[in-house]
């Protein structure tokens, strides 16, 4: 059985855990995401599974002014104050607001892009598919590759991390709830540009 | 002919000219305060005036953040980039953000506080003041006495300076026009407490 490269992605973020780890409960749980979360748990690996459950409500505000022109204020949350002192996770949120004030994201999530922006790009990237000339199952094809293009520009949580181009920010996060070991998230962002 | 202090005080917020000057040209147009305008500006005192029609597109983005718990962004323009790097603009921008983490204000100005709210307040305040059994015609005094102080707590521009409560937010940007010579606006702001 082989198991595809974006459904051992979908296990990492899920879980954290590394890539070869993640392949293997795959195999072992014959591609069942779940089953594999509860292997690599089985196995101590997976904490990210069970903290990304639980309840974030202390945390820091972070900020980031660029030059006077372009400024970010972000909400990340944790799940106690103690950590939100940590000098990890202050890095990590103001890591969060600079790479913001550089990427311009629309959304945290995926999950929030509201209907009528999807509605909208869909409809762009299927004209374009169109011009083609290819047939219509393709075409729906060449549309979600597109949309995962777009959820990786507009979305602070599917964007490359400024710092460091080969993970995302969800990976980002993934990484620190395992360093840090309580849940963190992304509550809230606001970008301002002067005159925009 | 007298003068109340609040058309007084009206002359002052619109031009950014002394008490004693406002008063003497308000007696002088009998009270007419377009026409007391007009005079402060024949005698080359209310460069405000003017200078509050002029355009702002530039300026700063000034940011707060108080503990790493309470944060403010916020955008004041001024015509020019040249006056947005201007130390005394900067001063005011951040005084400005830790204005607003220390007071809370909902709205910018008066005219920003929405229909609804305006509405529910002056409902309150009217059924408080029918406890007190006065006529109908001093309640509605008294629900507009309330409504000020509602702007004075809830406007930024209506509140007390926190680093000097004797001038409102608005006192302390006119006498930053009059010094600096352009015109100066909060633009917008955003306040973040975490958990909130």
């Amino acid at each position: 059985m082989t198991i595809s490269a974006e459904k051992v992605k979908e296990l990492r973020e899920k879980t954290g855990v590394g890539f070869m780890e993640c392949k293997s409960a795959l195999l072992e749980s014959q591609g069942d995401l779940d089953l594999a979360v509860t292997i690599l748990r089985k196995k101590g690996l997976s904490s990210l599974a069970k903290k990304s459950g639980r309840e974030t409500k202390e945390g820091l505000i972070g900020s980031y002014v660029h030059n006077g022109k372009i400024g970010v204020m972000v909400e990340v949350n944790c799940e106690s104050d103690f950590v939100a002192r940590n000098a990890d996770f202050q890095t990590l949120v103001h890591d969060i607001a600079m790479h913001i004030a550089a990427s311009d994201p629309r959304f945290i999530s995926k999950e929030d892009v509201t209907e009528d922006v999807l509605a909208q790009e869909r409809e762009v990237y299927k004209a374009q598919a169109r011009l083609t000339g290819k047939p219509e199952n393709v075409l729906d094809k060449i549309v979600e590759g597109r949309m995962s293009k777009y959820y990786s520009e507009a979305c602070l949580l599917e964007q490359p991390f400024v710092k460091d181009p080969n993970i995302s920010v969800r990976e980002l996060i993934a990484a620190y709830i395992q360093k840090i070991g309580e849940n963190i998230q992304i509550r809230r962002f606001m970008r301002y540009k002067v005159g925009e």
